[in-house]
C-alpha cells in the first residue's frame, strides 16, 4: 500500500442550484488537510489530494479515505484538524462526521 | 464499503514540457472505465471517476483502484477492457500495468 491513507477531497462544481460542494470550498479544504498533515509529518506515508464527484453531492462538501472506505460528509475547515488526529494518526473515524453508506 | 471497488483516474494538466498525465487523455480514460463497467453491470456497487494528482506524473497516465491500492501507469485506452475484467470482475491485479509502490 503505497498511502497508509489516501484522502480524497470533492472539489467538484455544479451550475448552481444543484447542491454539491464546490471548487473553492473544495480546495480550501484539500489545502487545510496537506498542511495539517505536513505539520505532523504524515506526508509522504499519507496524502490528500483532490477528486471529482464523489456522488455524495446532496451531502457534501464530501471526503473519503482510503483504504477503509470511510466517507464523511458536511465537512467544514473547522473539522479538518480532528479527522487528522483522530483518523488519521489515531486510526479512530470521526463518527459525527461520517456517512452511512 | 460504499463501493467494491473505486476507481480514480488522474486526470492533472501540468504545463509543458513537465510530464504529466494530462486532462485530455484522462478524461478519455474516465469515460472509457465508466462505460465499460456499465456495461459488465458493475455500477453502482463500482465507480471510476477523475482525480488530481496521484503523485505518479513520470509513470502516467496514472490509476489507484481501492481498496485494495494497486496503482498503475501509463494507462492506455486499449488497456481499460483488461484492467475492468482482470482486475475488477475477476479481483485479478493487471500485473504488466502494476507500478511498484
Amino acid at each position: 500500500m503505497k498511502y497508509q491513507k489516501h484522502v480524497f477531497i470533492c472539489t467538484n462544481q455544479k451550475e448552481a442550484p444543484k447542491k454539491c460542494c464546490g471548487e473553492a470550498h473544495g480546495m480550501e479544504l484539500v489545502e487545510a488537510f496537506k498542511q495539517s498533515m505536513k505539520d505532523r509529518n504524515l506526508v509522504p506515508t499519507m496524502r490528500a489530494q483532490r477528486t471529482g464527484c464523489l456522488d455524495m453531492c446532496a451531502k457534501g462538501p464530501a471526503v473519503v479515505v482510503y483504504p477503509e472506505g470511510v466517507f464523511y460528509g458536511n465537512v467544514q475547515l473547522s473539522d479538518v484538524e480532528e479527522i487528522v488526529e483522530s483518523h488519521l494518526v489515531n486510526n479512530q473515524p470521526v463518527e459525527r462526521l461520517r456517512l452511512e453508506v
